[in-house]
């Protein structure tokens, strides 16, 4: 059975709080994350809550990363879902803990779209 | 301990295949979910694929809904990541389910930001 998406639901505590309440930095390191991951970025939103707490979806062409923060508590909860074979979601993972400075994160890996039937080659 | 998100991880099998690679109905039925649950809608980007299927995710203030379709396989993947205590995703969930008109699906509901520290009432 063939699944169509990975999707990576990953959990970074004790991050830089200073990080995550920078609505700029969190976008550049989501889009720097899904260049690395050599995925084509076709969008990208980005919003800072007040008082404090950064929203964000890239959207791509193998389907999105996103990301919400809670500085107060360092917190960030990123998903990083993507299809095809030719890109790999858990570069942008290390990216993405690396760049926000987790101190400590837990990763599952989960698949999107179990098929019974042959998967084409042509859908991103 | 408590959770600052929930978030369900939504597989629509079966859907009608016309609506999942039609980019305008598709973001209709995402932010009516959104409605539909309450949350309040910040952005939105949708995206059509060629030759088919269509991506897109509502930012809304709660978090995001996010959608992912394969019209070539009736199959949509769906995400609805909520979090606060007003709003309920699984009103998203039944929302675009039959809006879909999926006649197969599964549903799983994580957890996002298991805190061992006391979670403040403001924040989203």
């Amino acid at each position: 059975m063939k699944a169509l998406g990975r999707h990576i639901l990953l959990e970074l505590y004790d991050c830089d709080s200073e990080i995550l309440n920078d609505q700029e930095r969190v976008e550049q390191i989501m889009k720097d994350a899904a260049q690395a991951a050599r995925a084509t970025i076709v969008n990208s939103v980005f919003h800072r809550f007040n008082p404090h707490g950064v929203s964000g979806v890239v959207v791509i062409a193998e389907s999105h990363l996103a990301i919400h923060t809670w500085p107060e508590y360092g917190y960030a909860a990123v998903d990083l879902f993507t299809c095809g074979e030719e890109i790999d979601p858990w570069v942008a993972h290390h990216y993405v803990a690396e760049h926000l400075r987790a101190r400590k994160k837990t990763s599952l890996e989960m698949k999107r779209g179990l098929l019974s039937v042959p998967v084409l080659k042509h859908k991103p």
